[in-house]
């Protein structure tokens, strides 16, 4: 037996407990006679204390203890003299009588603390090192804690997990797929999915009824911040619901969520917000509700007063920061820097500096008179103190980029505490999105997405206002997670493929299982998808989902740790008859 | 809202209740002024009544509903007349007042019932029809309440789950990888886990101390019957533990299981059989204990009496089948047939029948006196009337067919009831198997595996004799799972890597990671994996994995539902780097 106890349970009540525990030596401390070893596991950190003057043999083999090293200590646990009230052990240390070193260690490359000294590629490369940090594996006891209650709370509803492959076949639609050369086919490729789509629909004809999965999900793409090639999806589909039974019961899921998890009660009914207003007051469809800030459209009051950016401009929007009026000329200058970075994309800031006098300056006071732009910045929601900032563009760019610097705003004000949680449905997603490029519409969701009922004649007048039966679930202005009511009608299905630009081929050779099965009784249904690497983050109050996974890929998707991607035999590339070609 | 209930929730307590229900139909019956409708759910079968007589639109209306056509009735919980006391709702009907069809369905490729009439490749290619029946949603509801119980218990004990990647390296060791093209490095590769072995050694390295994964795994194999090349695994690991500490909690688990998902309790300590003695007693290292007709070793019996056959052979042995003196002629050349079948690979079969009055008769009359066969027959464990089964060959490969034909003759005399399970460890396997094709030991588990102590002293002098600190849990013949104490002394490693005939460039290229993260202070630890869907068939009674499988891959490891593995486009193949050689 190695240890009767783990390293974070022993309390004031265990006193005179003969106990062996076992652990890594996080700390050595000699203090004269006297030499107090920490003990950590996963648990906890235990004080182990070894006196010279009664054994001095054992505190001479405590001494030469390096960090990290692992050892079993058998001994006494005493009351402490000097108490520690940090560690819900620090009552209590263990007097040892018996040390035996399980496993030497070589000195870590960083040290194992909350705050270490690593670098992140060093933390990477040595992630079986970096996870015994507290910070590390707190995260993913949190994501193990989450990844249960959501099973929990779907179980009670009547869910049933059901796994589907993961050896599926490529779709040309959406990102670009991994796949997998077959063996056994020649020429042919399994593809990992990009989500089981597909295949939870294909459940609901099956009569599942009511379908989860916690479930890999994959994506070759070109590296953007915080993405990984590999993630986690909280999958869930429905029978027999309409939009609001889907609301109800996933919101009753975030709230278990938040209970369990964080131990907040969130006894209220999340906020709703179409996505035509997420857009204009928000500049987002995911929008922060942690703080107002709301964009106003300005266009009356700043068009036709000779100032001819806003007169040229399609649409002209403010948002009012609270207490900034009294910005330098050298912060006005640095936000007109900051938003015309090709992230953001304004051409140009135009601000408005409502003084606690009552007085205002802007940087266009030659257009417009006092009063004018105390209009202005009343309509912007603004008070005295209070600073108005103006972009002018193309209406749905320009309210991006009003939402992006309205969200900096919210982080250098502190407006956006980790440790609130502000929940939100945006409802209302448009059907299509048009893209000029190409010059015809794109599935906002994907093909299967439902029409609004109201919206079905639209179809063939004004797909572009046609409203989907789409929703998302967005914390704190991340989109969490999102779905639809799907499309069971077939007869409305040809006619989505059809305003898609999908040729029947196209729609048989892509979605030909699907489109067949649903010919043999495929009942209403919908369901989401959820992250939960960012779900995870958020609860956790971590910037990067790379902090929640045990091991993740770097920028570049590389597993820097076990060396992956990697060459392979020629023998393993014969076998599946490929060659590599030149580098271009 | 579309229903109100499910198909399988109203009872006699419900008559008069106003209720609507969804469903497919399942059957349409017409008996004169009344039509019964079958409403078929996940949950059930809920019958709806209408009447000519009462409403004669609704009733044509009714009659006209095809199979498996989605609909929604509204109407009243009515007392049936004539109660079937098959169905849990049984005792009701629904009188219904409104009928609404909410998707047509063309009429199935075979028949939704439990014994359906669709061959297996059809059943295959409409699995989403398969579904629907019940002995296939049941199973798949069984895998979902064992994985959670499964969950459930680790979770109580401490056990946190941590998901291992899926893009990993591909490593030459054990079967074949299945390997992704990576396009951001050229040339190179990832590969699906067969197993996330290292991974969850490193965990215990990062100090995870009890780690649990209910994960994919993915192994390119040329098929043999009921395996999948992608099966899910309960993996499993846990740190400061001895042999005893695993077995005591996976037994546990299994205790769990049983209880949760049969309502079965085992309050008993499960077996544990030394593996020498399952394969001399069994001639299996996963014996079924379901019935006894163990295996005797009768060479000393058999020896020395002239007969050349048992003379030349090094090992002869035998079992004694109940009851089944009585055999004909017929029947024991049948058997000599069947053992002669390279499956089993015997030379040929000498029987004994020992008589129900006392007397024997053999197929080696001439070379044993009536008492040497008596004797060997009771050295068999034969009692009068029980028919002697002797083999002769080189010891482990006849112990092997002995054990082949001792599982035929329990499967004719009805031993192996599919409602009886009988759990049994086998313990201290072999470290190493000898090949005598290449004249070296290979690790009969994997090179991490921890020889037992007291046999450490044999890696020098007979390797072949050291035993493992290795474990399988075996119910009814199958193995269920398997695992074992790793080694976490480098010195020890180094060792077995000298056996193994790995240079040390090969067991850094395959192992490098792990070995290196050794050096960090390695906790003891140990572990095992479960196959889940193997699990699930027993307790389910199938007797293919492919039955709890949602959407199973053909014996040709292809998925003919969605058409996977299938080609994909030139662009693609570009790419990625890669080029398809022409087919052998």
């Amino acid at each position: 037996m190695y240890r009767s106890h783990d390293c974070g349970q022993l309390r004031i009540s265990d006193v005179n407990k003969n106990v062996t525990l076992s652990g890594w030596v996080q700390r050595v401390r000699n203090l004269g006679g006297m030499t107090f070893v920490d003990l950590r596991d996963r648990y906890g950190i235990t004080q182990l204390v070894f006196n010279m003057e009664t054994n001095s043999e054992l505190c001479e083999k405590a001494r030469k203890l390096g960090r990290e090293f692992v050892i079993q200590a058998i001994g006494t646990v005493t009351e402490r003299t000097s108490k520690n009230k940090d560690l819900p052990t620090g009552d209590i240390e263990i007097t040892v009588s018996q040390l035996n070193i399980l496993n030497k260690s070589e000195i870590p490359p960083f040290t194992i603390e909350d705050n270490t000294d690593g670098g992140e590629d060093l933390l990477m490369k040595y992630r079986y090192l970096d996870i015994r940090r507290r910070p590390i594996i707190s995260g993913l006891l949190m994501r193990h804690k989450m990844s249960l209650e959501v099973r929990k709370y779907l179980d009670a509803q009547g869910f049933m997990e059901v796994e589907t492959p993961m050896l599926i076949n490529s779709s040309p639609e959406g990102a670009r797929d991994y796949v997998v050369p077959s063996r056994l086919h020649h020429g042919e490729f399994y593809a990992l999915p990009q989500s089981p789509q597909q295949y939870k629909q294909l459940l609901m004809v099956a009569g599942v009824d009511k379908y989860y999965q916690l479930v890999k999900c994959f994506r070759d793409e070109d590296l953007r911040a915080d993405r990984q090639p590999e993630f986690t999806q909280i999958d869930c589909e429905m029978s027999f619901v309409e939009q609001e039974d889907i609301l109800q019961i996933f919101e009753g899921l975030a709230k278990h969520l938040f209970k369990e998890v964080k131990g907040i009660d969130m006894n209220y009914q999340f906020p709703r917000m179409v996505w035509q207003d997420a857009m204009e007051q928000y500049g987002s469809d995911k929008p922060d509700i942690r703080f107002g800030m709301k964009i106003h459209d300005v266009s009356a009051e700043t068009k036709g007063h000779g100032f001819k950016v806003f007169d040229d401009a399609e649409y002209v929007c403010a948002i009012a920061v609270e207490g900034c009026a009294n910005y330098s000329r050298k912060q006005t200058d640095e936000l007109t820097e900051w938003v015309k970075r090709p992230q953001v994309g304004a051409k140009g800031l135009v601000f408005i500096k409502y003084n606690e006098d009552g007085t205002v300056k802007s940087s266009v006071d030659k257009f417009y008179t006092p009063e004018q732009l105390t209009e202005i910045a009343k309509k912007a929601g603004a008070g005295t103190g209070d600073l108005v900032l103006i972009l002018c563009g193309k209406k749905m760019p320009i309210l991006n980029a009003m939402g992006t610097l309205r969200i900096e705003m919210g982080n250098r004000l502190g407006l956006r505490d980790k440790n609130i949680f502000a929940p939100l449905w945006v409802i209302d997603f448009p059907l299509f999105e048009w893209d000029d490029e190409t010059q015809r519409f794109y599935a906002m969701h994907h093909p299967f997405t439902s029409p609004k009922k109201e919206d079905i004649a639209l179809l063939d007048t004004d797909p572009g206002k046609v409203r989907a039966n789409a929703y998302d679930l967005v914390i704190n202005g991340t989109e969490v997670g999102g779905g639809s009511i799907r499309i069971h009608d077939s007869q409305l299905q040809v006619k989505m493929f059809n305003l898609l630009g999908f040729t029947q081929e196209r729609a048989q050779s892509n979605f030909g299982c699907l489109i067949n099965a649903f010919k043999y009784g495929a009942p209403p249904h919908g369901g989401l998808a959820f992250g939960l690497d960012r779900w995870v983050a958020i609860m956790y109050g971590c910037d990067s989902i790379k902090d929640v996974i045990a091991f993740p890929k770097n920028n570049a998707a590389r597993d820097v740790m076990m060396g992956a991607p990697s060459l392979i035999s020629p023998e393993q590339l014969e076998e599946l008859s490929l060659e590599i070609t030149p580098e271009k």
